[in-house]
């Protein structure tokens, strides 16, 4: 069976753009011609590829034509950017990363980046389970994830550890704090999300049962912030830190311990030039982590 | 029909933790009590109300449940806080915020609110579409959101609106720009997600038919990050640029216009103590964006 490179596109714009409507715009065909495209595919296999909802969404015979589409673009677009050298022709790189490097080191892979005229980069923000639905989907080629189990015909390898600290205002740590060390059960506590267990993982351990007042803020920058107005403690990466503890805007809770989480790499086995560098760049920007 | 609170709780446990055994462990019941809980709401209503997939999600009828189950439970939390005055009784406070938002003026909401023992907030971080479903649902209380369309059941006014700049590294520029302008066809330039048309707006206006090279960066200090970086060219919140223009880090792409985002508050019609104490520092809070 084949598989026409027009119905694999199409199936990669309505997917992307998340409507029949929009993948059309974006191939400067029409509507019709897109869902002509689709139900080809679709009678060939004789599979649904794409679930009609709002937005699309591939069905599981539709992410395994979408991880195929999306490697046969990327080594076509480097075989024709090759083949037109002088036309910087940018080919895109997906690549997935947790909110907190984004935050902090992998800033650095963006200045990389931008000396390259013939790559664009396209980052997806998700936690490590979602990364591994990326990668199998072929969304992404490579994923910055705590997971060190390699996704199918992935290659992993360690970058290095994030280290978090517990901290919080000075103010808030001065009410919980006393003679007899931080009062757990009592302080406010700020988490990411309902995955982030770094916080409640030390109060467990310090077989606090209760669950003190909890905030949500799901966003890095916004969870750090929300530490520092004092909403309640939480486990902040150190390099997020920057002088926080030494100008006294921030105190570490001394009597807890810090927290490391391994990072690795999963990046699709692909003789892909582009994505040698990135993965290069990410090494490089890595070092500064924690070995 | 009569709903019971312990069939109600079960519904909003399964939903928050996304399995029936997470839910069973946060309500300390057996998770065969949760999943007949849940059976007997669905015979009652001789409707499905949560998918049983991974995770599980409300169907259409669990929605309308979860609402009123969760607005039952304001209620309710703040009645019980009253009648337990001292004991300074928390209760969650669920808020839908954009990224850009987060990142900027509404960090001073979590200011005041780090100063109220009795409120915890839950933030999601959420573009508008998303907003309203969140809304609807009763997953969120109030919401930030560019929509002025009021949801169902919903108040909402104008906060002000949030100017954006078009800006760019000067090496970046400097090297697309020239005597006649900015050369936008060829300027790559950075989007937050296949949502975020603000850049792609102002390239249609300048009859730019061509993509140019595009990066994706899903995460609002990220974006920035990027632009900074030279990765491309971006609309930047004003408020988030702090001193990039005066110190020269950044330069306003002279040519083109910004853009105006008008920003509201939409927020569930309920007489909640802390939830108009909420909305007044958000108000507060959006009295430094533009009228």
């Amino acid at each position: 069976m084949r598989v026409s490179p027009e119905q694999l596109a199409a199936l990669v714009a309505v997917v992307d753009h998340g409507t029949f409507d929009a993948a059309a715009r974006h191939l400067s065909v029409s509507p019709s011609a897109v869902s002509q495209r689709i139900r080809a595919l679709e009678s060939r296999l004789g599979r649904v590829v794409v679930a009609r909802s709002a937005p699309c969404r591939p069905t599981e015979a539709g992410r395994v034509l979408l991880r195929l589409a999306r490697q046969q673009q990327l080594l076509e677009r480097e075989a024709l950017a090759e083949l037109h050298a002088g036309e910087h022709t940018a080919v895109e790189v997906a690549v997935a990363v947790n909110a907190d490097s984004l935050a902090t080191w992998f800033a650095r892979v963006l200045d990389a980046c931008a000396s390259w005229p013939d790559v664009t980069v396209r980052l997806h923000v998700e936690d490590q389970d979602h990364s591994a639905a990326l990668l199998r989907s072929g969304a992404v080629l490579a994923a910055v994830t705590s997971d060190p189990v390699a996704v199918q015909g992935c290659a992993v390898e360690r970058l290095g550890t994030m280290r978090y600290l517990p901290v919080a205002a000075p103010a808030l740590a001065r009410v919980h704090g006393g003679e007899r060390g931080t009062d757990w059960a009592a302080m406010p506590v700020v988490r990411f999300n309902a995955k982030d267990d770094l916080q409640h993982r030390l109060l467990a351990s310090r077989g606090v049962t209760v669950s003190p007042p909890t905030h949500v803020v799901p966003s890095s920058e916004g969870f750090v912030a929300a530490v520092r107005a004092g909403l309640g403690w939480g486990m902040v990466p150190r390099e997020q830190l920057g002088d926080d503890l030494a100008t006294g805007r921030l105190v570490r809770l001394g009597d807890a311990e810090a927290v490391d989480v391994p990072l690795h790499w999963q990046c699709w086995r692909l003789r892909s030039e582009r994505l040698g560098r990135v993965s290069a760049a990410v090494r490089a920007a890595a070092a500064a982590l924690h070995r």
